[in-house]
């Protein structure tokens, strides 16, 4: 067993268990990098990359200029988020007003942004993507004079299919259509599978985005109980396909958004098997897949899809630019569907943002630059975890995502989200109420906190306003 | 009367009259662009406005390095095609497949360009737009990892408000949408203004594209005949919405395509009320105002929207650059709901060609590119108008748009414009064949020919080659 793990999971596994022996206590310096380096034979970028998972799961803490420390035991944080159980009955959604305020929160820079699942635009390769933007107008002048084929750019659609194979997806170019951002990608895939008024199976909680999606094309949802840890409870799935014709599931397998839950391959596996076995198309939402903390790239569902039932949607918005509007889809047997609804939808995807990120991806950066973003990501969620652990009232609990930059905050029963929402963004801080990621209004007293900034005095002041606005 | 004209339409007028007169005969060299210049004491840029205009309407050709030369007298030329006069049935679409072969020609360069409407890419203003790009880039690194407002960029939305103004509508950047294109923006107003299973009014023949849209929403099409030089029948309409209960008419009152007509000012004051009066939106797609031949720019339907019932849609893809998808919405009082659904299909528009965009409109440059342009494409037209009166068999009727580029060619009764396109494709030349234009299948003996590529030997050819698969 142990010789499958990677250098910096041995070197992680190695540090957790001295914690775990209480040979590290709370509070505590870790070994220096370089020590540990020289002690482990590994290099330096070894150990940071360990540091870095530790962090992410809470066990280290990060001190500027300082270097890591070992949290307080376990006993002292506070809880994970419950597993809410029930299947929620198909509702509609009045949280339309909400989900414009987070939005529009975002684009102002006035807001600390602790609401929607943005990025830090720093954090971003704005130069080089800059550099592969002005190549592009150099060797080819005319590229936005042209319709572009409506499937998406070659280049790019052999690179998308070139990369499918870190997530155990072989495909071909001709799979692979490109879309305005991953919600176009969501839209028409959905559009493609499903009729209005029919019923989908849906995460609970789920990405806003998703329940917005749903309402829109006329859809009905049953909520299915997803695990903080685990993901979709599929004993529920499947007690669902048995009684009900469900014309789709939408799930995010690898990493999900707000929980940050990692379904176990096993689990992936049998969710594809599950749904084909009632011939229900999968719309594999892997938006936040490449950010996963722990391994490079965990298979993604699609990887298990032998009827092409699976509807793969993927994008660029959290790691390369929001701004490009450059996602795309493999839609298994919906793929000519797809296509035909995209042309009578936007007809094809900007030409410049295409061509840029084909560049990106054939000059090899962007692999580097997801290790760089995983690093700093894992360090902003633990950071944000501590602060909301110190400041928020007793009764709080926090969620241990396995990648990406949110945190999926249980706040003391009976606290309004909502309410909580309003105050904060009247303070000039945006947050995502718990009821916009449920079809039904669930979640009342949750949020969702984006940890896609650099830790800050600004954000941290923002924190503690918080804790008192929840208290 | 004569007072109101401007310099360019009395120089038309002029010469006009004289060929009426038989002073200039068929094949006569007109008067030189130096003399009448000199004789009406206007520029040159005036009488080249003027002949251009001429040779849109049929009345002056122009021959390469040789001047403009009256063409041949009415009765020698081909009648327009018919005025179809019935109202056809809700009807299912069976095109599809045409349709992605006429789109996927118009991205393939081996392929003769008669059948997509795309203008030549050497015609549109690509240094320019480069220029653009590049100095977005320079100014504003992170133009592309931060989220644009949903709406559009600021800047391109001022842009556009301002502009309206030269179509006769008062719109504050607020009213204006920005989407991928013209088609996202006919997508979101129909989607906003009708719900799957209603009917809708469309104009017949009609675009294409809208065909698709309405097929895909699952809404059911009434064909309203629509005149080949006035648009559409006010009469039937005003017939339709006394027996039927219609969801929303989708009308190119300023410009049609296929057919070039261009409503009277009145007829569109007409149009506008009369839909008012039954509480039907009207969805007007303006993708070719700013190319008519005679006038400015004449006053949008919009313009007398007093309820704000007009979804007014606009595109930058036959004028800038069809690869930027940057187009645009004044949805009155769906405004609301189309931002709501562009976020839940798109999110947003790429930000970088929006402000690339903004900043050519901002340059004043876009005016002086657009006279060019239509004049061109006048020279265009009449060209093509001339070459497919020469080589096609007797009976085929053209034809005489009032702008844009593109020519709709009525062929002999019985002739099958799908087989035609079909002998033409394994020819290697596209054409766009009538059926396509129709939600019920009608016009099967009529194609559009795509008139936006500067005369060469090629195209030459390819007609005279469509003339004999057609005889």
């Amino acid at each position: 067993m142990a010789s499958r793990l990677t250098r910096y999971e041995r070197v992680a596994a190695l540090v957790e268990d001295q914690v775990r022996r209480g040979v590290l206590r709370g509070g505590e310096r870790a070994p220096s990098l370089r020590s540990l380096s020289r002690h482990e034979r590994v290099s330096i970028g070894t150990v940071l990359e360990a540091y870095a998972r530790l962090e992410g799961r809470g066990i280290l803490e990060a001190r500027p200029r300082s270097g890591f420390y070992v949290r307080l035991p376990e006993a002292d944080r506070p809880p994970e988020p419950r597993f809410h159980q029930r299947t929620a009955v198909p509702a509609r959604l009045g949280t339309a007003a909400v989900v414009s305020a987070v939005m529009d929160a975002a684009a102002d820079p006035r807001v600390v942004p602790l609401g929607a699942a943005c990025p830090s635009p720093g954090l971003l390769p704005y130069r080089m993507l800059n550099r592969c933007l002005r190549a592009t107008i150099a060797r080819d002048a005319t590229h936005s004079v042209r319709y572009d084929p409506a499937g998406g750019s070659d280049a790019l659609r052999r690179q998308l299919a070139r990369r499918a194979l870190l997530y155990g997806c072989e495909l071909a170019p001709a799979d692979v259509l490109v879309t305005c951002g991953a919600t176009e990608a969501l839209h028409l895939a959905l559009r493609a599978a499903t009729r209005p008024g029919q019923l989908v199976a849906l995460e609970s909680p789920t990405y806003f985005g998703i329940v917005q999606v749903v309402a829109a094309l006329g859809l009905r949802a049953v909520e299915l109980p997803t695990h903080p840890r685990a993901g979709l409870d599929l004993g529920r799935l499947a007690a669902l396909l048995r009684t009900h014709a469900i014309a789709a599931c939408i799930a995010m397998p690898t990493l999900q958004n707000p929980l940050g839950a990692a379904m176990p391959l096993e689990a992936k596996r049998e969710l594809v098997t599950l749904l084909a076995r009632h011939d229900v198309p999968l719309v594999e939402d892997d938006v936040y897949g490449d950010l996963v903390f722990d391994v490079a790239r965990p298979p993604a569902a699609k990887s298990f899809d032998r009827k092409g039932l699976v509807l793969y949607c993927g994008s660029f918005s959290k790691t390369l630019g929001p701004g490009l509007r450059v996602g795309w889809v493999a839609a298994g047997r919906f793929t000519a569907a797809v296509a035909r609804l995209k042309r009578s939808s936007t007809v094809a995807t900007a030409s410049l943002p295409q061509a840029a990120v084909a560049r990106f991806l054939e000059r090899g950066s962007y692999e580097r630059h997801l290790r760089r973003l995983r690093r700093t990501f894992a360090g902003q969620v633990g950071r944000m975890s501590a602060a909301i652990a110190r400041t928020f009232p007793a009764g709080t609990r926090i969620s241990r995502p396995a990648g990406g930059f949110v945190l999926w905050v249980e706040l003391p029963p009976g606290t309004d989200a909502i309410a909580v929402h309003r105050r904060a963004l009247a303070a000039g801080i945006s947050t995502s109420p718990g009821p916009i990621f449920s079809a039904s209004g669930r979640f009342g007293n949750m949020m969702r906190i984006n940890c896609g900034h650099p830790w800050s005095p600004r954000i941290e002041r923002a924190v503690a306003t918080l804790g008192q606005l929840v208290g």
